[in-house]
């Protein structure tokens, strides 16, 4: 594995570097829009999440000689273009909605300015990136909401691939998740991690109670028994006689969770350790979270359903070239007129327009023609939404690493507070506030 | 990005170990079995894929200095653990059903011979790649069939996470696609790549005459243009205008496709363009696929729905501890017994039975005890299933690299020929072959 990320990209956006560079056009100023047609699974919001990891790929974004010996042993490309693409640097302006904001349909996540070559390049790593994380996050984002305030653990590396478990731990966190599984995502973003023991450790041990005895000697009365290995009331029973009721947590991985949760907190108090907490892990998604949120669980440990969108695994951004400059330096608004997959041509902004009392009303997308920032297109109403990501090929501050991932965590917190009762829903339908085009 | 994998882990899986070696109980010989307790999306037969990358990432799961640092800085395992990782190195043996296998209900994909400590640990990482691999080939496998021969691309790097878009192109490839989109897995894994021009190239030029004229002078007249951006039956004509009756292929990427597919190839051959070929990418999965296989057809390019599994994202896949060694040496098959996550004590062995005419028609689980190869549990019917994969901590050869890709390509095709004939049906149902346990 490289730390390059030139290759991780489709084969077509080098040919038509190519065929562009032969035929003049590639210099051509453009700008390219990433955006979701629709929500993917009726969610009433998306969450924005992989922007501060886009840009530190943009940023590894380079050929190497690895990169250019490979275009050039599958003749991909001609000699000229590899030359074009050793220099390559980007440096135009990314604009973009940033991340833990939340989207509507039309919303133009990512607003690349650059030359039609610069800018093509980027297309399959900013789609990879924003459709996977966005999708984690818009899951996790419902899932906190239904936990009504109680933590909710990322625990789903081992259901999807191992780079991506990574980059889940980090979406859900920003969508408000407390905590992770998973070791990389604790070492690479400062994520905070969690775990204890699974059903192989009691089942190495003699008994469960030898397991305990070892899980408790080792990590102390605070930890967390895992009791449903064998019987649950025997389990937590045997739980509280080894760690005694200062036990901090049992966990409970199976069965008829409302049911069994009421029982075990009974059980728990009529052995003392009132102050014991449970925590549940059982395939768990928005919904069965929302349907324990008023039982006496302490928190939850999600795995599966987060890590592939809950139903909804990818969200269906699309990466078009919406405007470009001809040979006269007149800016052209581009849109592709194909059946059921029409774009709107032109470089947008947008503002959120609000009611009085400080809700999310609509978004108001206007339309221009070339580059621009927030001054153009748009009016006073409501408040901008896209902010510099990229200016002249420099990544601006406060996107990336760990101090991006939590400004995203609370801005995502601040902007769901701000979005209508329906947004809530967990029952697929329309999105939580119209997209108006102006 | 390191290269060391020992950090795609959870949390848990350290804590275990220090545990047990605080108890003293890390050190007993264990038997670990992955294994899937039925095949999501009631699919028929599931596909083994990411047994190669397993075993690479396997010798790359190391704790250096940087692991380690993160390890004690965050408080996860005692020193005396961290010794003992900083030593790690995989000394057991891997039994496992090899690459590009089909497998059904129980099927024990993998089977770990190792010490407590040493297998528990893997237990992420092989669950990460083989789960989401395998859903990967699955949906693959079906699709590859569905086609009936005809070509099909794989091109959904952009719809999931770029890391796991690469590995998504090796279990497609595995599973009878004949190539992929992805640059980082031709160069990774030597699949072939391929690829041509996207919407935005039409658009970036004056006309789509001058966007097909940029991309024949480069590319040949031998391309595939694509010609959906306007208006299909216009972009056909413009097509051979440009390129001549010699014209490679036109690509079609919206539209009521069995309509439009018969519509442009009688165009073709009203234009005398009668050897271009017509590709098809308009959100295909094995359903559209298998319609339009009897159409004029050339070949499909496959996105979103082979990387996400085809609404099966992941295969359920779990790691469990099936038999250990007690303290005076005697193997002891341990099962859980949780409510309706129970599995099966016992190291296992498998054959495949066939009927006279070669047709597999059970998958049979013999049980044991502690660990043992092929020579022990089973008799003599059918065919042994489990394979070396590794040998006292040595990757044996021929199931990694390009080679183990094409024997695994190689593999699939075999084994699918011998399946019955419901096993190639596109509905849901009952696996293929049942699972007996001996």
């Amino acid at each position: 594995m490289t730390t390059s990320t030139a290759l991780l990209t489709d084969h077509y956006e080098l040919t038509m570097v190519d065929a562009a560079l032969h035929a003049g056009t590639a210099h051509r100023a453009s700008v390219f829009e990433l955006f979701a047609r629709r929500l993917s699974g009726a969610r009433r919001y998306g969450v924005v999440a992989g922007t501060g990891r886009l840009l530190e790929a943009i940023e590894r974004f380079r050929f190497t000689d690895a990169e250019l010996e490979f275009l050039r042993d599958n003749r991909v490309v001609t000699d000229r273009t590899l030359d074009w693409l050793a220099d390559y640097r980007f440096s135009g302006n990314i604009w973009g909605y940033p991340e833990g904001e939340v989207f509507f349909p039309g919303s133009p996540l990512i607003t690349v300015e650059a030359s039609f070559a610069e800018g093509v390049l980027l297309e399959t790593l900013a789609l990879s990136i924003l459709n996977a994380d966005s999708a984690v996050a818009t899951a996790a984002s419902r899932m906190a909401h239904a936990a009504n305030g109680k933590p909710l653990a990322e625990m789903g590396s081992r259901r999807t691939g191992e780079r991506s478990a990574v980059a889940a731990a980090r979406a859900a966190y920003i969508a408000g998740f407390s905590a992770t599984s998973n070791l990389e995502a604790g070492r690479s973003y400062g994520i905070p991690t969690m775990g204890t023991a699974a059903h192989s450790f009691t089942l190495l041990h003699d008994s469960e109670r030898q397991a305990f005895e070892a899980q408790v000697a080792a990590l102390g009365a605070d930890t967390t028994l895992l009791v449903d290995t064998y019987d649950i009331e025997q389990g937590v029973r045997t739980a509280v006689e080894v760690a005694g009721t200062e036990l901090g947590a049992v966990r409970i991985d199976s069965g008829d969770l409302p049911v069994v949760v009421a029982r075990v907190r009974q059980l728990l108090d009529e052995l003392g350790a009132t102050r014991t907490r449970i925590t549940v892990t059982n395939d768990l998604d928005e919904y069965t979270v929302a349907a324990l949120a008023a039982s006496p669980v302490d928190s939850f440990g999600v795995g599966t359903s987060v890590v592939v969108g809950s139903g909804t695994p990818t969200m269906g951004m699309v990466y078009k070239l919406v405007a470009h400059q001809d040979d006269a330096g007149n800016w052209i608004s581009v849109a592709k007129k194909s059946a059921d997959k029409a774009s709107v041509g032109g470089r947008k902004s947008v503002r959120r327009s609000y009611t009085p009392r400080g809700i999310a009303n609509a978004e108001l997308i206007f339309l221009g023609d070339g580059p621009g920032g927030d001054a153009e297109g748009g009016d006073d109403t409501g408040r901008e939404i896209l902010e510099p990501l990229v200016i002249a090929g420099e990544v601006q501050p406060g996107h990336t690493g760990s101090d991006g991932i939590a400004a995203a965590r609370e801005r995502h917190r601040q902007r769901l507070s701000e979005l209508p009762p329906v947004a809530m829903s967990l029952t697929r339908g329309d999105p939580a506030i119209p997209t108006e085009y102006r």
